[in-house]
């Protein structure tokens, strides 16, 4: 059996040219530490918010390096620079509008900015690309609210089997 | 007056294929049967999830067919053979958000999975197509949110006039 | 510093013939001189429901008169008629669906027939364009909803600095 490998997607411009450091890519790589009792390898990319780049990486992890899920961080905003909505509909076959729907639902309850995210999420062949808000409080708000359905979105494009840690995130598998 | 037609559609390889029976799109026919006070025909189509063939379908029931209505199950879903929201979305000319968002939202209750649905409706002519899920439970509840808007629906792409029972689901029309 | 302009499109065929007045397009402008204590001039315009004249009416309160937020009111049902939403798509380099969402989920308190709005909002340039329903009753209730977390998306794409009369609507923009 393969290794079970998740993708950790930062695009921010001045994260990736080191300007700061990328709380928001380790909060990721923490969150899913803390949810996946399954054996996992992340493969880590900090970029720019480069629409060919952000394109380019997600082929990279999909493909290449064989990602159940590829998880982004950053570039979901309405300015100039934030376009990880549209790489991730440009590289995806099919959309799964739910995903930004229920994470918009959860932020809502906490600013009313949470309107301005146009994160957003799609399936590119066995891979699963989610993306998230670029603030790590905000992070782990969606991941809380979007994970329970993942495994079973990946066990339906033909993935690995996840298991997650019961006691902090709870999966769900319909009975057929 | 031209008889009332609704076009049931189910998307569905092995239903099709006759492995095995097609409860969900019986539970559509059942479900309409209760809503309608007017009297209808329902034309059903059982097909296999390939999206042209989709297409094709959608096409003869709301052109030919002149149903006012068509309602498809199963597709919906993240797996490779699940198309039927792309084939709805290039046979229609406006789409209609809400009702895959309130459909996730009312799902939403009962099953994290539901953001996993990628169900939609929108207009094509005078017919208005609506993507319910695969689980008859499902579809059930899905129909329950969703219809008392679709008589005003049909009002307005110039369709027949829909009567509902009221005492099984009650129709709103705005006062205008 | 250049004056604040803000944009009201009505979309209707019979108000812009002058069949009856335009009580939306008066209701949104009452709206904003509700809201707004920066000083602002509205530019209005009232329209037949036709694409292209939405579209080019769109690109001038934008492109040439330099709205900041250009808000419409009209076009977003399921009609033949009806094209609001897709001239925005088309003029906008962003789409925002948090809006749309949140717009109908309001309005979803109401009437059942919400689900038939689709209403939306994007980003062209250093515009906000964002569509309203066209009943004066729903137009306030949806920007109630939607309007605290305008100024800072104008803020997000280097448009002016608004402010709000705080005891009618509060702005929220999140601390850096």
């Amino acid at each position: 059996m393969s290794r079970i490998k998740i993708g950790v997607i930062t695009a921010s411009d001045r994260a990736s040219a080191g300007i700061y450091e990328d709380i928001s890519g380790v909060a990721i790589q923490e969150t899913m530490r803390d949810y996946l009792k399954s054996e996992h390898e992340i493969v880590y990319r900090c970029i720019p918010d480069n629409q060919d780049t952000i394109e380019e990486t997600m082929v990279e992890l999909c493909d290449r390096e064989g990602c159940c899920l590829v998880v982004t961080t950053g570039g979901t905003g309405p300015a100039k620079r934030d376009v990880t909505p549209e790489a991730t509909e440009n590289v995806c076959e099919k959309m799964m509008p739910g995903f930004g729907e229920l994470m918009r639902q959860v932020s809502l309850k906490y600013v009313p900015t949470a309107i301005l995210s146009r994160q957003t999420a799609g399936i590119r062949g066995k891979s699963l690309i989610i993306n998230l808000p670029g603030k790590p409080k905000s992070i782990r708000e969606c991941l809380d609210a979007v994970f329970p359905a993942v495994p079973y979105c990946i066990d339906l494009i033909e993935g690995p089997y996840l298991e997650c840690n019961e006691e902090v995130i709870k999966a769900f598998r319909p009975k057929q």
